[in-house]
């Protein structure tokens, strides 16, 4: 399958979008006289100029952020327009004033692009456990709201607006067809760290398994029903965000948020099914799973990428129960860190998984990205002949695959992993001098 | 109730019994022409003058090494006598010849303590998936052989033996009244990665958790028949041992195995009911969770030791749950590092357990350790007035233990965890231009 071309803009590619993003010191770094000129954005809004259709995946913690839970109430109307969104503060364990600050960011941001406030979603990221400073915020809705565009700039003053530890932008827009006519599909995100999303559209955990903030804002000038859109959001998102892990920590205020306004035209896609339900869903695939990429990638004190691919486990439970153990193990990420191809660590963490494993039928091997040239470390639970010399050279690369055979059926998956590295380390115990610092 | 009286000479404190630790060079470091006299001692034999009754607990992890299904087939005849334990090696994942040279290793005890084969049990913790040098091992256990005895520094060579990355010897003896005559137990243990031990004397999993290699040899001169000793050891490890962790990771070689020669010539305990029992219980749980806790501060790359105490979970399963969440999460670990009071990560990670938490009746505070005089950051969900600074002051000690208070219920449990530092991951991010270096 030919990929779908790819198109600038990000979240703005699609027709009868626009977005900004502004400094307005959530943090409260308090710079003051003219010197926060140079600091980064803290609020994006992001609408569209028609009403669009909306689907949603959220944090299945127990302790969710304000802005998750306006969401998720807000995702049963279908419908929605625009999205009003901070970072430098997750509003997360705020109490009833972080409910009334997400419900007051809303009206805000509604009063100052002329929707209704009912149609604005709001989303935040940042510190855990401090009231959002609500007057920052006004002001920054108010200027954000006089500076919105539908270029690439805009687009990236909006994603650089939710950026945290992230040290790269995070966008992607591509350009496919739909039943005949060109539709696009574009899309912005962050992450960094507290990433292991466990999403789903109603707080059930998913079946596959749990565990960023990570926060993605999708749109297309599609024209897809409400029912098709959420099934195709629920599913791009199983395979993608919720198959990426940083640190295995999962966040209160993951997020992911699609709009669908229509202006492209296309015959409406009303189930999920048919060809034009495949092609959506292809699209989505594609740019749900760039994005899922690029916040391993981008991983706070990440070094190296591996693509975890358990093959033949007995149900697909056990396949991933025994991705998650090797992904989120402190020995195997060390290991892949220090260039190791240690399949002792691999196996063992396989081990101790709840799926089921048996030693003497285990093949592990390395392959580059998506390749099937594997080099086997280990077949039927033994080591091969293969040289220590040519192991380490598989595992060598910023990225590779890790391939686990556990020849006991016919389930399968894979889950994109970071290395453990002392940069995580440094990064996340803080800087107690700094309570700015520590982040939620 | 008053503490046990501790005494000196760890395994050999209790009578009848006597041990050694020798170097034979597991590692092959092959230094050779005397220069090997100052390289760590890797070989121990631990002996009974006369046939105990024995008890053991074992790894859960499907990936088990041979000497623990030696053992574990061993501990069905309810007697044993002897220990041979190497370090450098694990003799794990090394197929039918792994188990023939455990079975080996057993034989060249048993030859040279003049004792029956079948009544010596087999330790091995080390580097996964190597063969074990059986002509050093022969050696080791021969020289061994004739140099035990039943004094201090003895009981020191044989600890030697069984460390790894361990900078600290393990061990300690105690004695007690059981029905009117002085008893003693005593025992030996390693730790320092891969901890995070699951151990059941089945094979199947305990009910209250999962997950170093740890090897813990524990001796008593009491007469207790097996029934009662195997209960007393399964309970004295779920309180202590499986409820360390240092790195989530559980190894493919944990054993504690307790030997039990009955010279002290107390009135037989018989079943696990009455004050004997009882006593008995008190001094194992005393021994055992001195050892865990020195596991736990002596754990690669640890600066901090923190018991995670969970309060009122609705379940035993949950209050497990949630312990272990916030125990094995990489982003509290990195605060403790840290000095971080961080509360939002911990209370994200209880959230994301399985447990049942209601963000709104959550209590977070920080005690010293066994205290009851707790300084809260959190109640009811919503953070206290306490300065940042006295909240910084009550995790700045190497050792605390952090509270957390669900509300919802009456079950509790504590979990003693190690903060995640650089030096963790420098350690075990190897020296792939040494393989010897990279441990299983």
């Amino acid at each position: 399958m030919a990929k779908a071309k790819r198109v600038e803009g990000g979240p703005v590619a699609p027709r009868g979008f626009r977005a900004a993003g502004v400094f307005c010191d959530i943090k409260q770094l308090g710079t003051g006289k003219g010197s926060d000129k140079g600091a980064k954005r803290d609020l994006a809004l992001l609408v569209s100029d028609t009403p669009c259709t909306v689907a949603g995946m959220f944090t299945t913690n127990q302790i969710c952020a304000a802005p998750v839970k306006l969401c998720v109430a807000r995702m049963r109307s279908g419908c929605a327009r625009a999205v009003v969104a901070n970072s430098g503060n997750a509003n997360a364990c705020t109490g009833p004033r972080g409910m009334k600050d997400a419900e007051t960011m809303a009206r805000l941001a509604g009063e100052a692009l002329g929707v209704t406030p009912a149609e604005v979603l709001v989303a935040s990221t940042g510190r855990i456990g401090v009231a959002l400073p609500m007057g920052n915020i006004a002001k920054g809705i108010a200027a954000a709201a006089l500076d919105l565009g539908d270029d690439p700039a805009h687009a990236g003053f909006a994603v650089e607006a939710i950026m945290t530890s992230d040290t790269r932008p995070k966008q992607l827009a591509v350009e496919f067809l739909l039943g005949g006519k060109k539709v696009r599909l574009g899309g912005m995100c962050k992450g960094a760290g507290m990433i292991h999303p466990g999403m789903s559209a109603d707080g059930k955990r998913p079946a596959q398994g749990l565990h960023a903030t990570m926060l993605a804002f999708l749109t297309t000038d599609a024209t897809v029903a409400h029912g098709p859109l959420q099934k195709a959001l629920s599913q791009a998102v199983a395979k993608s965000f919720n198959r990426v892990t940083v640190d295995g920590d999962m966040s209160t205020n993951d997020t992911v948020l699609l709009l669908a306004n229509g202006l492209a035209g296309n015959a409406p896609v009303r189930s999920a099914s048919g060809a034009d339900y495949a092609a959506f869903c292809r699209a989505l695939d594609e740019v749900c799973a760039a994005l899922a990429g690029m916040i391993a990638r981008d991983g706070e004190g990440v070094h190296r990428v591996v693509t975890v691919r358990v093959h033949g486990a007995r149900t697909a439970a056990d396949a991933d129960a025994a991705a998650r153990a090797i992904a989120n193990s402190a020995l195997v990420k060390t290991s892949w860190h220090g260039g190791d191809p240690n399949w002792g660590r691999i196996l063992c963490a396989a081990g101790y998984s709840a799926a089921k494993v048996v030693e003497e039928k285990v093949d592990i091997g390395y392959s580059a990205p998506g390749s099937g040239r594997i080099v086997y470390s280990l077949k039927k639970g033994r080591p091969t002949s293969t040289s220590f010399a040519r192991l380490c050279e598989a595992v060598a690369p910023a990225e590779f695959d890790l391939h686990v055979f556990l020849n006991l059926g016919t389930y399968g998956t894979a889950i994109v992993a970071a290395d453990l590295t002392e940069d995580y380390v440094d990064f996340n115990k803080g800087d107690v001098t700094d309570p700015a610092s520590l982040g939620g």
